[in-house]
């Protein structure tokens, strides 16, 4: 049995108190009716927690054990996996946030981040059968005629169906415009003639019908990405009733051998291999990329979930064995340099947290707040995005590594349970944007676009919560806010460098922007949990005598001492871009 | 096949021009007869690429995809490995450092380092079993009798034998303290009973016989670590005319269902279950700790080397993918933060080649130094063995983890290969004492033992260093000195505050100790990379038009503006290590 416990408390702190998400979201038009607030948090991640504690965790190592196979044109899951979604889906968990014209929740984005964090602790390979299928919901929600939407929709939110997506090719991955799958009109409808690689859950037996979005170029399509068109490729041609039907012509032909999300069915798809695959344009021609981009920073908030997630995994299980193992006569747990990986391991779950979180309900704003607000909302978010798919990421490898050592020799053997967390989160800084893709994005695109001006409103924000920690006159908040105020200042001048060398010099702005993107999540971490601290001072101070409030504190100041002081090495080091970085021929390498 | 090259130009370049082991070395009364200078390091490296290119490398994956197995009492090794063996022994390989009079080569350790570096890149599971074979060797040779000499060790030299070291069981890892096994006196031996977990290369069917080394505790022996004894304990007890003979009481129970490595087989050892294992006591009574001491700089250097080795492996793989995968129109090299991440790998490896292999010389002058100047000899390595081990084995990590990095997708798909490196190196921060240990290690005994005296010679010639590269006279240099000169300053100042807090606060000495370690590391590593830029700029100045002296010059520079940094980020964290660290209650964790 597994013995994942979702951080319950941590989270409904996050959204109830720091977020406020009752105030924020709660009497927006879109959410007024859904009781918005304390109750309905606690409710949902109570039975969140269950679902992903009771059911999908404990079939965790067993699909890391017998992975996905496909033979003969299909794909069998691992055991117990076709189960668990049912459930998930059942349970309204996968259409969480979707519209509920639709078989939809519609609830905020932050109950659905929250259900993401759980279902990719307690699991990942199969957290990501909901991921994909939702964001497939998502671009037909966005893109699709009614008539597909009434055909589609309401069972891809309900879970009878799942979606999935397909974009890589061989040959055409981070640079999708060389892609060679074609579409060939036939009618009202297309034929689908390709092979696409590292298709997520790409086959399965888990639901009757699985809807694919694939990307095509129709003939005579423009050069490159902007001759790239979106199709809808269901499985089972959909019967007037709505019930599935004639097979497609869509096959699996091969799951990978990978290095971590086992249980995950990694697939080579093959369209159109007989007949070719009938398809239905989704959008308009040769919009296919710009489909997909709206969908990109739901999926990219995810991925940094997961991050995070396998963290949390590692933490949990981490701690449990330093608690119990004993050496030199005390639990290891006492052992200065055990303690400092735990700590440094806790601080960086809460931050990554408190980080995504926020942007969760900025998400929420910027589609669902008051009109006049969105614009501004959606501008932070972009800039977010990249920061949050890029630094919890990486930030996961080093997590889910330090779990592993916490357990010496144990961590190293695979029935412990902790290498798999490494295992597993070794792909989220590769996929859905590598994290190069994702650090040139926030400098070239996030940061140039606008001149750093919403860069600059996060920054201000920044110095408002270092007034506030200054002006609450506490030992332990008067360290975090000499901490956050020199990384944010360190932040203000790298920002100021990369905007001049975007200008100056593009190559070195994009050699300098990992670390730019790396010292910027560690600011805008440690800057959420200041935000928290400075909640859990004011209950304090307010006659509470919660534990848990003088822990959010205590955190605070081990990230704003241990972990925030790694901004500035990031920024000596990008500060530095345009020196061997570009003048070393790469011949040499 | 594999791919593997082995990096001669650069090992000779270190080994005869920075280090210049002819000079050095060479006429010391222990080496004088060897013709230790260029003819030999050539010969010696061309033979030993040789071997590991053609005859190890293509090993690796086979030992990835079919471990060791173990059924029956005994192990079975990985496809076509005992063959390998054989040879690494029969080309004297394994005893290439050892005594001559016992059927070693009596060559430098520098060789060796160089050699296990090779072993190690081409497939670690398999560089193993000699490393553990050395290492006991090397015990027998330090501690026992003349006739038990003369009955092991050339053997073993020669790979006719190889050897174990059985320290951990179930409930004693970095405590070996409160072990249970025991051997009862009985005549002229022992019986030993008790059982053994994580002992590498535990059994196999490679060699005739296996000799085991066995910590164990006699009869009303004092309390914990002091009152452990070391045993001889043969696989088959060992006929008067040195053949094999009877099966001794001690089998192979399982093997560990491993993250990396394999190909080498972890076996869970059963000593005496029937009858008692039969033992002969190497050493004194009650010495056994001390006894492993002494050849524990030895192997934490080889487990340091692992570190660089995976690195090295990793960084191969990814230059030769990221030649030839093209996106964007060109191989993606190109790309500004692949270019990045490819020379951080590369600064990063020859770095730690570098300094490891400079510390590989100041063995050879502990161990076979003029008499006067070994002591200080040895109290340098003592100080840098744990910066080596701990050091390196982080940095392999990073290093192997960007590998997968640069390959995308295929990264994360196990056939790449480059996942493997990630895998294997993995057990390397914890074995031969945990990266935690190490760190402890480095600041309450070797900083602490001498008042921080040695570590300041150190500082003093990294000194020297800086006003080389600035009389030098030369862009390049002038910036490697800027940064390695700052970098100092910190060091200085870090190694100030540690043994001040030795004095006043053990804890917090303690709880700073890993970054400390990393900050001595990265420091390290950049001071030797500038010793040879320096050296690369003399051959040039002489008239030189090889590329590969204008390589070490970028590759140094580079190192300095883009790796030196980060000591910036371990200086402060160890500087804060009295705050949130040491208040945090361990129950909040």
């Amino acid at each position: 049995m597994s013995d994942y416990r979702a951080p319950i408390e941590d989270m409904a702190f996050i959204i109830d108190e720091v977020l406020a998400v009752e105030s924020v979201l709660g009497s927006l038009p879109r959410f007024e009716e859904l009781g918005v607030g304390v109750d309905l948090t606690t409710a949902l991640l109570d039975e969140a927690g269950k679902l992903a504690g009771d059911v999908l965790a404990p079939l965790r190592r067993a699909g890391d054990l017998q992975p996905a196979t496909c033979a003969d044109g299909k794909v069998t899951t691992s055991p117990g996996y076709n189960e668990a979604l049912q459930q998930l889906g059942a349970g309204g968990w996968i259409g969480i946030s979707a519209d509920a014209n639709y078989g939809g929740q519609g609830l905020p984005e932050i109950y659905n981040t929250a259900g993401t964090e759980m279902w990719n602790t307690a699991n990942m390979a199969l957290g990501l059968a909901p991921m994909l299928s939702s964001g497939a919901a998502l671009a037909i929600a966005a893109h699709a005629s009614d008539a597909q939407k009434q055909t589609y929709l309401e069972k891809m939110h309900t879970g009878e169906w799942m979606g999935t997506m397909n974009l890589t090719e061989s040959g055409a991955g981070s640079d999708l415009g060389v892609m060679k799958t074609r579409a060939v009109p036939e009618g009202d409808h297309y034929r689908i003639y390709g092979q696409k690689i590292y298709i997520t859950w790409g086959d399965h037996d888990a639901t009757d019908n699985i809807i694919h979005l694939v990307l095509a170029k129709l003939p005579d399509a423009p050069e490159g990405s902007r001759g790239i068109s979106l199709f809808i490729v269901p499985k089972f041609l959909v019967n007037a009733d709505g019930s599935p039907g004639e097979r497609n012509d869509v096959y699996p032909v091969s799951t990978e051998h990978k290095l971590g999300i086992h249980g995950s069915p990694t697939c080579v798809m093959a369209f159109g291999d007989t007949e070719g695959a009938i398809g239905y344009l989704l959008g308009e021609e040769n919009q296919g990329l710009a489909c997909m981009f709206t969908m990109m920073n739901e999926a990219r908030l995810k991925v940094g979930i997961q991050g995070l997630s396998q963290s949390e995994g590692a933490l949990q299980k981490a701690t449990a064995y330093a608690r119990e193992r004993v050496q030199g006569g005390v639990p290891i747990i006492e052992h200065p340099d055990v303690k400092r990986m735990l700590l440094s391991m806790k601080a960086l779950c809460e931050g990554m947290r408190a980080f995504a979180y926020s942007e969760a309900v900025t998400m929420d704003l910027a589609h669902s707040g008051p009109e006049d607000e969105r614009r501004l909302a959606q501008s932070r978010l972009d800039l977010m995005i990249p920061v949050i798919k890029g630094w919890l990421t990486e930030v996961g490898m080093e997590v889910t590594s330090q779990g592993v050592q916490v357990h010496g020799g144990m961590g190293f053997v695979e029935e412990t349970g902790a290498a798999q967390y490494l295992r597993d989160v070794r792909i989220a800084p590769i996929y859905e944007g590598t994290n190069g893709i994702q650090a040139a994005d926030l400098v070239n695109r996030k940061l140039g676009r606008d001149g750093g001006a919403t860069m600059e409103s996060v920054q201000s924000a920044i110095s408002e919560t270092v007034a506030a920690l200054k002006a609450a006159d506490h030992t332990e908040l008067a360290v975090v806010a000499q901490n956050l105020e020199q990384a944010l200042a360190g932040h203000v001048e790298s920002t100021q460098r990369m905007l001049a060398a975007l200008g100056a010099n593009k190559a070195a702005a994009l050699g300098g922007s990992f670390d730019y993107m790396m010292q910027t999540g560690y600011l805008f971490g440690g800057w959420q949990l200041a935000r928290g601290a400075l909640v859990a001072a004011q209950r304090l101070a307010e006659g509470s005598d919660n534990t848990f409030y003088r822990t959010k504190m205590a955190t605070a100041r081990f990230y704003a001492e241990q972990i925030l002081p790694r901004c500035e090495s990031h920024a000596l080091v990008a500060a530095q871009s345009e020196g061997a970085l570009l003048d070393y021929p790469v011949d040499w390498i």
